[in-house]
């Protein structure tokens, strides 16, 4: 197991979601610094179930709760101890599931692994841990100050929002429940969704992140790369299958010619291909990548599995469940860029 | 700088590609492991420079000198240091770059992190580098025996090998200059090459890589998940834009129903969207996963670009560069690969 | 601030002594054993203020409620979360230190350090940190299990048990209030600490400790040596100032003819000079370390010292302190030990 | 097996007394560090064998290549690759070992821990490994410039120059062959020295060492501690077996009230028992601490052991060998300090 994130500024965690709580503690975060807890509590309740229609109608307050490392409103330096009681495990609704191995879940490879496992709702496999990093991405954000980190749900299944970020007004991802900031594009996401969702069925989607204001020189080359760190940060989220940053993919069918970035003057680039990263490091232009998620494993339809004891068995999936990820883990791909690029930041400090 | 890679099973690195040697140490390389000297000597010479005529002419012999942790041709348990002279520096070539920020590569990043860089070819952020990493794998490949590692071309710029890998033949992939296991799509993409090399370009690709054999349970979620290492190491390559694993980013376009994999009785998937990977942790199945490189930055073109001085400057490409990297590139995604695994193979040992 | 202790058994750890909670997770620690909850609260007895005349009054329960990581009874393999609150918190003894900075504490070097302190009970910096490692050793030496570690007050003061220690009955350490296995010197210990606490005066002591039946082979040279990280791990206790081990510093003594020990023919040695661990690598044979505590820096006397402004102030312990720590630090020594076996014990799988 | 020191400024290391080379990678020196190589030889020379009558004879030159991270003589922030050429290694002084287990040796646990052993020299346990630290220190030591750090012998056997570091000129420890900088005393050791090397015996010893201008604040608590990483560093060098800081071992004999440090109105302390350390924090005042010695195992008298076969045979030292390994050590101790105090402060600067 490898419950820690960061190597300055690090986050370690613990919690199943059926448990009686989830937290973590975030060690190496600088002292003094005045933090804001609603701002933390908002983030919380951006990720937070039951905020929509087309979320799982789940209901947690997800309240965070500080036992050390801040003094007066300030953070000592010291570790910072939190946690977040689970209020509302309907624990019998998985009691079906206590010998069967979800498709395309986790039951099997945990029990394979470990021998046994927690098997109410996922337990640590489960993206209630998701949590436990809004809290540490809220207070990295709080320390990064200057950097501006602005996730947005850039596709539902076929339905794209197919415009570059520079043509987009990042101010309206939080006026539309699914989080994507074309109205148009978001109401046709939202109706993809809610016909998934009376199927039963659920659906994938991709996330877009910008990070603007990142100042030049973050990233530690190298197998510490700013993209690198970013990309394994993605892909520890629950259903990711793919990352790409700047030019991404389609970067593979151009020519050097075309892809080149060339300088401005002031060091600045004419294109940004490179997606504001060379070599691993910053170069002061805007970071952009994307995220792939898969459809969510739990559908409302019957499938046919097996079980502990290798005979098949059919199941249906009875918990409350997302119909689609995607919004919901908006707040999350920014807590986790937030994370990386703090702790980034911090090494950087002690470089120089 | 972080110039480590592995926790258990540790690779850290050193060397410019200009300077007398590149070279690293391995730290936690099993004891009694008898080394095939040959393979690795196999494994350097497919990443070499000047192995056909689609690569750079430049001509290295890269051949490995190990220092220590090797007893009457068996390892000790004790580190493995090894060095790569550097021979074939033409640092002339480079001599005309001194002061000038080569668009889309490191240079400028490299200046403003560090205050000043060693210019000579890229200094550290070179390529070169990788030839460390390729002696790294060959070792884990060697400590891992049953698992199959193989990587192939999947395409160059729009050529692309659209096949699933169960389709293709794994033992043609040594068989032409490209490392396309299809000879029909392999030739077309040898073409495309020598055509944009003509024209002094360069041009993208990406590559497959399938593991094989991979038992059950490797992986250690939350943050040290499979295939999130997996990611983590390929976006360390230089070049490599974005990585998916599985149904990749095509899975963000699907439903539930059609993406879950199935259980068979025994415990093998139906279907295997999941790329052989549930929860972060192997499931059994075949691995498999995609990386795309963006093209070379280094063009024989004359581009227009800046020096240190903010001036505007003139340049045109005079080293020996790859028009392609990807050919080259392929070994180097299984030595990674077989890093990763064999790190997940040790730490799986220490916990069960 | 590094508040992880172990590589593959990892301790992160939180919690000032008078906030909310104090607690930590466990990570690493293998699936499936099976916990003995009594076991455990038993060694947070043996640490807990206020269990005896010669300790502090200051009554505590320290019941430890874990929060994820168990199933029915067993670890899950995933990491475990834990907290022990505070509740007999007496801020108003500390009201008057705010800003003094007492002799010989931490108050100084926090407020150099971090800008600010919580200044309440020596906050981060007190030893009731320490319950959080009781309850990390505690789950260790259930996964240990077959070795037996035993500590025990050797000298309080200048009065030493001085015995080597094979010549001493280990199951009357829990006999007496102090820890000492000898009755006779056991009871002259009691007396000096009363008399100490009488005059408002504190006393220092050293710890024994022996490990039995260690495997051969734990241990990580060239930079995680056995008694390396022993030596760390009791340097990290609150008040040390010294570890030796074997010989220790009246090894330096010595002529090597008298020294070295001598091997039996199974690999045992004659004498153990060596303290069980040779090349920084265990023998098979005991391990024994003396560990150095100063007198609590808390004294119920006048002394004139220093506040945040520079100004010569005068001040008088209040708080409820221990004359002497080492009889509650025996249970310390313990735990620390556990965890740092079981970390080599899991290395040494991992690489075998 | 675990090579790595450090955490940001982090030297890896490789070698075995008899292979082709010793080495080591420093990774995360900070860029732009003008590089005094002379220094740096100078340091080695302090080590090396054979520099007098009462070290070994054996002669190396112990030259360092440097091999990457340098440019124009200065630091590039990039890994620092270095070897030390093994020139001198006569290994039929080792032939006779090939199965023998030498007492109080690594021989034993190093073939039980990995199931066999490079056995010339003692392979990776020898302190030929040293040098390699020696490269690091003396780097480290050129980041911190305005720190002194200064260790000397300070007994041989029970020749003890017994006096407080405050009454003793430092400048002198150099210019005599032990090391001791009281002349008087000095001639005493070095005559002790001579005699037992003439009974083919040796002596252990014990080294203080002084770190002063040590800036207020560096240290990370809980579990890196300035001690504690001191301490384990200490540990780590070859035939240690105790170390004790500030008031050390006879600290735990003293009254609170006699032990305390009462501060001065600018901050500094009255006495400095603390050894400059609170809390695991520098102070600013002196951190002194002691490193204890036991006599080398290899001696030139015949002693009975046992092979591989468990066979009770007999051996006698054939190698060249110190008779006392203090002299030699006193650089080590510097470098071990050097590396500690530069983590520190690079970790303090990123905090900050």
């Amino acid at each position: 197991m490898a419950n820690s994130l960061g190597k300055l500024f690090k986050l370690t965690t613990f919690g199943e979601s059926h448990g009686p709580a989830i937290g973590g503690i975030i060690d190496g975060c600088p002292a003094g610094v005045e933090l804001d807890f609603d701002a933390i509590q908002n983030e919380l309740n951006r990720r937070k179930p039951g905020q929509s229609k087309i979320t799982t109608q789940r209901k947690e307050p997800d309240s965070v709760e500080f036992l050390s490392g801040i003094f007066e409103g300030k953070t000592t330096g010291t570790s910072i101890g939190f946690q977040i009681r689970n209020t509302n495990q309907r624990s019998k609704d998985y009691s079906h599931n206590t010998d069967v191995y979800r498709p395309s879940h986790a039951d099997y490879t945990y029990d394979k692994k470990y021998g046994f496992r927690d098997h109410k709702g996922g337990g640590r496999s489960s993206a209630r841990e998701t949590a436990n990093w809004i809290v540490g991405g809220a207070i990295a954000k709080q320390v990064l100050k200057n950097i501006k980190i602005n996730a947005f749900t850039s596709s539902v299944g076929e339905i794209d929002l197919n415009k570059p970020f520079q043509e987009i007004d990042l101010t309206k991802t939080e006026s539309n429940m699914v989080r994507c900031p074309d109205e148009k594009i978001a109401n046709q996401m939202i109706q993809k969704i809610e016909s998934i969702k009376k199927e039963g069925d659920t659906i994938g989607g991709t996330i877009t992140c910008l990070l603007q204001n990142v100042p030049v020189g973050l990233g530690e080359p190298i197998f510490d790369k700013l993209h690198a760190n970013l990309g394994k940060a993605m892909l520890s989220i629950n259903a990711v299958k793919g990352f790409e940053y700047g030019s991404g993919f389609n970067g593979s069918k151009m020519k050097g010619s075309e892809h080149n970035d060339l300088f401005n003057k002031d060091g600045s680039t004419v294109t940004n291909h490179s997606g504001g990263i060379q070599g691993g490091i910053s170069n002061g232009m805007d970071i952009y990548f994307k995220v792939a998620f898969k459809p969510v494993a739990t559908i409302m339809q019957k499938q046919q599995t097996i079980n502990s004891k290798d005979e098949i068995v059919e199941m249906q999936g009875k918990g409350r469940h997302d119909p689609c990820v995607v919004p919901r883990a908006v707040p999350i791909v920014e807590a986790l860029s937030a994370m990386v690029l703090v702790d980034f930041f911090l090494l950087d400090k002690a470089r120089s």
